[in-house]
């Protein structure tokens, strides 16, 4: 590794210390990185700054530290006001943006509109719990996470090189390139559809008369096929609507295929059955390759079925950079380090 | 306790030797009841015997012992084979005859046909996981398991307290009485749709252009939300078909709540969108109340919103003790164990 070389991150703004901000502060300054961070309240600030972290009394005296990083951790719903706060105090030369949130075109539309596009890169790690706060970040939370960096025509190599190899030479995670759009759909379909049809589970057990004997019969299935609908609400309701067009496409897509299975099922359609339960087979021969515990290569357990992990290097090209690494995602590549700035190391068997 | 004398049953033929055939096995030899078993091969009588396990040539030889139980562990698929195997045999003087299916309506139509509806008490453990074949068997897969005893206007009271005092005394399970109707629909609820809901999305990933995007993106959420479709497929259909008309039904209903979904996200319907984000605000509270770790009061951890387990006493009329347990199951309750045979003691804080 050549960290202090390939990164030239050595001092980084968080804002907002919950649980993702907090638990990124915590693990920057266990990689050796000076931490800033500004939160809305105070209340953190005695254990942060116990951590480790220097707590600053606003985004403005944050910002004229001129880190080589600001990373926005607060709340997507905060995300307009934040910027409006800290934009005049960046000073692009010296500062790189980025964010954590869960969607990515919104957050992009908004840095744009705050003036602030020329120096973005945004991010999103996948790593999360039912918890939130300070209290309950933990460096741990990120042990092998996948990151998104997001990418667009105007993105420059040098911020998406600070941002990219702080997170994999830096804090030890992989992560892969996309565009917003394809992100947005994605995470629509793995994590914020589901969310709603966990919502949507519960709301009909609450609905059904028997409900009492139905909660009592539920097992491990419905336990962890609504564990996320536990979770606040609001904050469900928020993330939903924030990639409210990706989920609803995906709700319709969802909603035709339940009805075609209740109709098939009423007229014991043998052929139709079989495509069903069939048809992800895919994805069910690729979970016993990479193993059980992560998706996509997440933390593996080891087990009959598991592949190690092919790696392979891969040079970028200054002009085609973006859509080779887009590609790289499609076909399941993970970057796990940056050997130099212009060349990367990639983890190859994660596809389905 | 008084097992012996509540009970009375002694002698268990298990048919199967599966993964819950060879649980249940298992734990009523720990319970010290001798058992017998029957399954389709031998492959595992090696192993059942060191266990224990008495493992018998046929089916009308198991029959044949006159065991005080005999309880139906084969696949459902093969109940009518093994019921019109069985039942010539079967000498109902002697024995109460039980199953372990997941749809109990269906069983007791073939057990009726089978001329055997005389003897027969039907239940259902909570308990299973992605494993299968006596190799997994475990009498720890009981642990704390509920269990449905499924009673119709001609359960006789006598064969209802053997099975029902095996599981709570013998086995120390818990369980409550149900009605078939109320059981299938109640099962499908909880565990048969929720597995066709896990199936589609696993089936939408595979269907997604970007699904290596979306796998690789996937983390807690869309892990516990698909597990369960990673089971063997075709055991998932079966299981589905064999409560085809409950599964279609809610298949339709969850279908149709989330076509809504979308319509109120696509125009941004605040009111409609907060009824669907408080609509399942009661098993939420529910769940803070008894525990995440187990639905219903399964495996309790101990933790800041838990309540501790309260206990009450109930005598069983010998002409309203099927409507009044039904009910008690209605309002959340549990039977812990039989006190005489007449008077059991009951669970009673697991309501929403």
């Amino acid at each position: 590794m050549m960290d202090g070389e390939v990164t030239g991150v050595r001092t980084v703004g968080i804002v907002g210390l919950g649980l993702i901000g907090g638990s990124l502060a915590l693990r920057l300054i266990r990689a050796g990185i000076e931490v800033h961070a500004w939160n809305h309240t105070d209340r953190p600030y005695a254990a942060a700054r116990a951590a480790g972290i220097r707590c600053e009394p606003g985004l403005r005296q944050l910002a004229q530290l001129r880190p080589d990083l600001i990373v926005l951790c607060n709340p997507l719903r905060a995300m307009p006001q934040v910027l409006e706060a800290v934009g005049p105090f960046v000073d692009e030369r010296a500062t790189t943006l980025s964010d954590v949130g869960s969607v990515k075109g919104q957050v992009r539309k908004q840095v744009r509109e705050a003036g602030l596009a020329g120096c973005y890169v945004g991010a999103h790690p996948m790593a999360g719990n039912e918890l939130s706060g300070f209290g309950a970040a933990d460096p741990g939370l990120l042990d092998n996470a996948l990151w998104a960096v997001d990418v667009d025509s105007q993105t420059d190599y040098g911020r998406f090189l600070a941002v990219s190899s702080m997170i994999t030479n830096g804090l030890g995670n992989r992560m892969i390139v996309l565009d917003d759009r394809t992100h947005d759909r994605a995470a629509a379909m793995i994590s914020h559809m589901p969310h709603a049809v966990a919502t949507c589970l519960i709301n009909m057990l609450c609905d059904d008369p028997d409900r009492n004997v139905a909660a009592a019969l539920a097992a491990g299935s419905w336990r962890d096929m609504t564990r996320v609908a536990l979770t606040d609400p609001d904050r469900t309701r928020a993330m939903i609507e924030e990639d409210d067009a990706n989920v609803a496409a995906l709700l319709h897509d969802l909603a035709g295929r339940l009805t075609r299975l209740a109709d098939d099922l009423q007229r014991s359609d043998g052929d139709a059955l079989a495509d069903f339960f069939s048809r992800g087979q895919d994805f069910r021969d690729f979970k016993r390759r990479v193993g059980h515990s992560g998706a996509g290569g997440g933390s593996r357990s080891a087990g009959p079925g598991d592949e190690s992990p092919r790696e392979a290097d891969m040079r970028l090209d200054p002009l085609t950079w973006r859509d080779d690494l887009l590609l790289s995602a499609r076909r399941g590549e993970n970057i796990i380090s940056f050997i130099s700035p212009r060349h990367v190391r990639i983890r190859t068997n994660n596809a389905m």
